[in-house]
């Protein structure tokens, strides 16, 4: 029943940190660890590797940069089992020296996430990633804005010129229907021979998860998830619908069940996240759901007009 | 873009009623209906007319009769547009008698919902439905635990004894996944020749929306939402989502949106409804949710762990 080459990300500290600027707890970061670890998901993402030139550390938390001796507490004295370590680099806003050799840190995976137009300085990324011993990926943000020829450049590049594991098709925005994704993973399948396919979707329309399973259908082996679909706006594809899918015995869905009640759903009190209106409309008209942040945070949030009429102005498309 | 022959039906006040005791003011559900109308959806449903023996009007708001005084009373100076009213029986909890004639009555069509062992009851309340002049369907409820034979009989049974204008998919505990979906229509279809398919999808495993797609994708025609998902538990496919999926000029979503805002965002400080991760666990275990919404109202509605172990020893198959 199972596909035995899949493989799952959990990407909650990393995804969610951009709901509250990286600045979760020590402990509430240990605890998902150790849950990831005891569920048998294959990666848990600890954050991103990015610049504390472009992020002043005064302002973000730890898990925007995952320094090593960070890591080193996050880690101690849990027994990883078979879950290993990945942090994302953006590919515009990291830098390379900032990767030490893998045999100086915890981390088995470097994830490069970019725009098609800044592929190049992801592929410099991705190639730093695997020269100093890592494994990586590459993954494509903003999908549903991206389109040919430059995609196709870009998917035959990535091919030819980084040993990356994946390269994902995300969805930033929340925007695509099952058609798009099938459509989308049949286009990297043209590209993309010698690598796995990922899948990474947002929550706008209430189809991360729907999505993720469409993605599999089609092929895709690397898949996202976070737990309770933490992260920002509408959020991912829940971690533990997905592991209730997938049927591989290898996956115990329970650990997840108990550092949801106790870990995740608290948050909640600080944090928003999940399906709103102003979300679904950010997803439906294909645009980032920074404007959709922005209005929850006024006292007009539940005027769904006049956030409709301000979104579409922007746009130009408004009656 | 669009298929003409769809039909959508927005089911709020009635799905959304076995959250409450369908104990909502006239003045929420008059606002519900002028929105509906306003939007140009094909039908509303303003709740049951079910039996008065059986849910005692003491216990019960009105929107489990839908008396025809009141329903009068909900329509009232509003222009409907080309939207028609539609009331639903349950088969073993209603009486043909407390049909009236059609002149008689501002509701179009009666939805019969029904088990498949109680097919011969909802054959007569929907051949009473025909008689007396109304459209009717027949709902087939808690779809994820009928199966061949007795299911194909049922159909059988419904093309040949009715006048149904549709046959419907029921996921009553939001078990399914999309390639079951697609199974389910591709069954109906063997028996239905003169009828439509209709689908109703909850919301457990976030696919509501998802697999009303995937209904459509295969030939559904009357499709079920609700406002922002409003209904029992988990809710349902939100009905602002599948206007805004569907291409149909004739459909606005503004109206809807509006109302979401006023009327419907208002009631979560009294109802809770949507994606937790009890709701979750009756989804994929295909159960009945009712163990849930007990689980959510006591102090251990976060301790998933022990939801985990009550459920599925319940079910005899616990660890």
């Amino acid at each position: 029943m199972f596909r035995p080459e899949i493989k799952v990300i959990d990407c909650t500290i990393r995804d969610g940190g951009l709901a509250n600027d990286s600045k979760f707890e020590l402990d509430m970061v240990r605890n998902v660890y150790r849950a990831i670890c005891a569920a048998g998901v294959d990666y848990v993402e600890l954050g991103y590797r990015n610049s504390k030139e472009m992020f002043p550390p005064s302002e973000y938390g730890l898990w925007r940069f995952c320094d090593e001796d960070v890591l080193q507490k996050v880690v101690e004295g849990i027994d990883p089992g078979g879950t290993k370590i990945t942090v994302m680099q953006d590919a515009h806003k990291a830098k390379a020296e900032d990767v030490l050799e893998r045999d100086q840190s915890v981390v088995d995976m470097i994830r490069v996430a970019t725009y098609v137009k800044d592929v190049d300085k992801a592929i410099a990324l991705a190639q730093n990633a695997t020269q100093k011993g890592y494994d990586c990926t590459i993954n494509i943000m903003a999908i549903s804005h991206e389109s040919s020829p430059f995609l196709d450049e870009a998917l035959q590049q990535i091919e030819e010129e980084t040993e990356a594991k994946a390269v994902y098709v995300v969805d930033s925005f929340g925007a695509l229907y099952s058609e798009k994704v099938h459509f989308l993973v049949a286009k990297y399948q043209q590209y993309i021979k010698t690598k796995e396919i990922g899948v990474h979707f947002h929550n706008n329309q209430q189809l991360a998860f729907a999505n993720t399973i469409e993605g599999i259908i089609k092929g895709a082996n690397y898949l996202d998830g976070t737990l309770f679909g933490l992260g920002r706006g509408a959020g991912n594809c829940p971690l533990e619908l997905l592991l209730a899918f997938l049927k591989n015995p290898k996956f115990d869905v329970l650990p997840v069940l108990k550092v949801i009640g106790e870990s995740i759903i608290p948050l909640r009190q600080e944090i928003e996240w999940g399906y709103t209106i102003p979300y679904m409309l950010t997803g439906v008209l294909d645009q980032h759901p920074l404007a959709a942040m922005k209005w929850l945070g006024t006292d007009k949030r539940d005027d769904y007009l006049a956030f409709y009429r301000e979104i579409t102005e922007a746009m130009g498309v408004a009656d």
